[in-house]
């Protein structure tokens, strides 16, 4: 993305607030073209959310597939990170909207970014294969592969430190495959990542199943959602989870609740020994 | 809610991270006592947030009036401070959740939160209502309402500072009488807002139309969620906005882009003249 | 503080961005009338801070007392809800900007929120005494208590879960007690704070201690600084070990840390037993 | 960083939240070894930043030196980001924290982010100097100065879209020199700033200054400050700003103050025109 100063675009034409999302006026809010009042009943939360972002009506089934992906990321459970900082904020008394904040603010490039990563790999790798049509997936996939060794990078959308085979993971690869054999979606995504994930397991010589991430990765890509936007549909998708757990802590009541009790095994100094300034 | 220290629940056996949401184990991730696999395909977004919530599987028909109102809120434009925030956070350089949490922290008290009140208002008119089945609703609404005049509160639900006749509002609430006709919801919450409505219209002898806090206050309602969760759900509906904006200013590539140009007319100092420290 | 709509205010020839506070030119930046380069060197953090906040200079040794408060609350270790999400985001791949924020996000109400209570109680027991000047403080003090206790609510400022001789509090109150000798500060709310705690004692018939918050309360009206920005003051305070914690977590390199290790006796689901989807 | 996962470091023995920061227990809190009431009073501000974040006390001179840095940066008006955010969020009914982490939250690697960049290239610049001591500074900068020219990328820490002849650079520049003559400070960074300042000079022919993030960096490499605590640091200089600016907004009680008003040369849409679902 080609980077400008706001002050040259505004000096050359364009509003300060310039947005092709929605127009707000009296009495009227249109959003992409369509008036509001008939997307509302007609569109579902993850069309509507497909056409804020990519501007146009996502198909039924294939809206299905994205709400599929959105619920099956939607909670891990108070150890994740931005659950347990959300329970904690609503012990500390600032507004609920602030707690979800506070969860959404910790789904960087770790927790949940590998998404965007395996989006970026997927959908370079499909422009390789697409400019070598002579050349079968697998041999373009176990070069890309070799390249991400080489650097010593970690090949995103494999491994979970905690499940090796994964329910969400089995269930929306299933799903999709559905859509594939419809003729709704190429699947031309979900042979690249399966691709990766044979010569990973081939390589490393155990099994190796394509995690979460890998899995919503396909998907997404074979919906043509742009790779920097991964992040932001995740907000909404771990947001419900975020939300639930924020409001069970408030409904308990409790106060100031830390990370855990205080117990030597799990908090411990080990800093200077006690000391003086020097006068 | 009764307030209690986390250090004394422990101590009484809870563990420290008890939660009656998810179980999560290898290869295994219950909600609510569903397998996620079950419900990844089965239910839809509206469904997941509710049974997070809630703890139980809401209604297909149920689940879409929810559904209609996190479409309806998803975006009101760069003026609100919610998406201008995100937009602005956007072309500061932090990761993509980020500007999503920066738009969703200010969805507070005043911008969002008359839904929470507005619910507060309609259930505890409910219960008023109830105790006193021989009263008419609208004799208790009017009473309700004198004492809002007199402790000087606004009528929360009612009014907007640009639509006196919003798009949303109307279609949302035709979409509930719908479910009302269908036996699905019971209306009585519908019913309590349209009396505030008719009392303050009397009040102030003019036209006046539930906005679209108080009328997604009364559906939330109808659905038994709970007032205190309504800040949650908002930002998962102005969430979408919130990723589409801060996503189309993150694709203009601006940098640092502040609220306005630097015109006179927008950007005023009033301080105090030029001076300088004494010695 | 009166609430209006903004574009009234913008209709009414106020800016749309209007400010006391700073000034900005090409090559200029003036604060409160100071231009920058004559208070850069001059003016101590504490300083520029109350000039910030409350548009004047603050005298040397006032400043002081002020940074002792600062100094104070700047850590209570990895148990306190900020300090811990700090920690945790810097483990999830954000800007280390976003983890600062994420600690101080959860500085509410409850969490160092105690200041600003007593502070807007210690200001309007000193109205009520300079209003009653025939009366005794402590007569005025054994008034207001009772009040708070009849209506249910705890005393800001006094008791804290784990000391109960807090070392900060003995030297603030030291140093504070120093000024007042000197005559550089009245010691009127220092006093409102020391009777409200020998009530206290009185009446639970145990020592009782200001704790940090009630003894930076006093402190701050001592300066006559607005209880409504004591959150943004201990923000200050509580960031810079905010800061430090969430570098340390980041030098240790440690990836999506959650808040305790995964065992049955700190994380635990009490949700309904496995069940499935009606169909 | 060596990155690693939480459980394994746990499962070696360290404690899951092990700090060499701070060690609080009952009626006591030691920081870095130092009991806190020995601290209080004691220390400046940024003397106890420094102590929490590096481990050590700065001297008295090199302490003033990083206040000045903290007190250079505090506030740059309205149009900023970070400070619009904090003061639009002011108008939306959340906790003043919130407000101020709202802020802080945008403070990522382009507002203000230039400083950390800048810290890397002079620290490495001062590397490659001590390990070619034959060479002069002068040849080095120029050889790493092609690099980024080469790679296309900007030198961090000279330019301004605003000003040209920054007052808070000159400032502080000349408070650094200070140092550097009396022997305190070596100088080393400040003059591999100045070298590269001089060479950009001379390649874009025209006057060239260094902005307030170059001073900042070279004098924060003096101090032995990691490059990656840079936004940290910058978080409560600029802090100090959000927190004024949020208040001042808070005190004009305006309500849901979005970034301008409603004006066709401010907020445009660009959109598709009006159109409508397919059935």
């Amino acid at each position: 993305m080609k980077q400008r100063s706001a002050l040259d675009m505004y000096a050359n034409g364009t509003a300060w607030w310039e947005t092709s999302i929605s127009d707000i006026k009296k009495n009227e809010i249109i959003i992409r073209g369509y008036p509001i009042e008939e997307l509302i009943g007609n569109v579902s939360y993850s069309q509507m959310l497909y056409l804020l972002l990519c501007g146009e009506i996502l198909s039924e089934k294939k809206a299905k597939l994205l709400e599929c992906v959105l619920v099956a990321g939607a909670d891990h459970g108070p150890r994740a990170p931005s659950i347990a900082a959300a329970r904690m904020a609503a012990t500390c008394g600032i507004s609920f909207n602030s707690c979800v904040a506070t969860g959404i603010n910790v789904l960087g490039d770790v927790h949940g970014g590998a998404v965007e990563k395996a989006m970026h790999l997927f959908y370079s790798t499909a422009s390789f294969v697409a400019a070598h049509p002579q050349r079968s997936i697998s041999s373009i996939v176990e070069e890309q592969f070799e390249k991400f060794k080489n650097e010593g990078k970690k090949l995103p959308g494999f491994g979970h430190q905690l499940h090796d085979d994964d329910p969400r993971v089995r269930r929306l690869y299933e799903l999709a495959q559905n859509l594939v054999e419809e003729g709704e979606i190429e699947g031309r995504y979900l042979m690249i990542a399966e691709a990766y994930r044979a010569h990973l397991e081939q390589w490393k010589k155990k099994k190796i199943t394509m995690n979460i991430d890998g899995v919503a990765a396909a998907i997404q890509c074979e919906l043509s959602i742009p790779a920097e936007s991964a992040k932001g549909i995740f907000a909404l998708s771990r947001g419900m989870g975020i939300v639930a757990h924020a409001f069970e802590e408030l409904k308990n009541g409790v106060l100031i609740k830390g990370p855990c009790p205080n117990r030597d095994d799990l908090v411990r100094y080990s800093g200077p020994s006690k000391r003086h300034l020097e006068k």
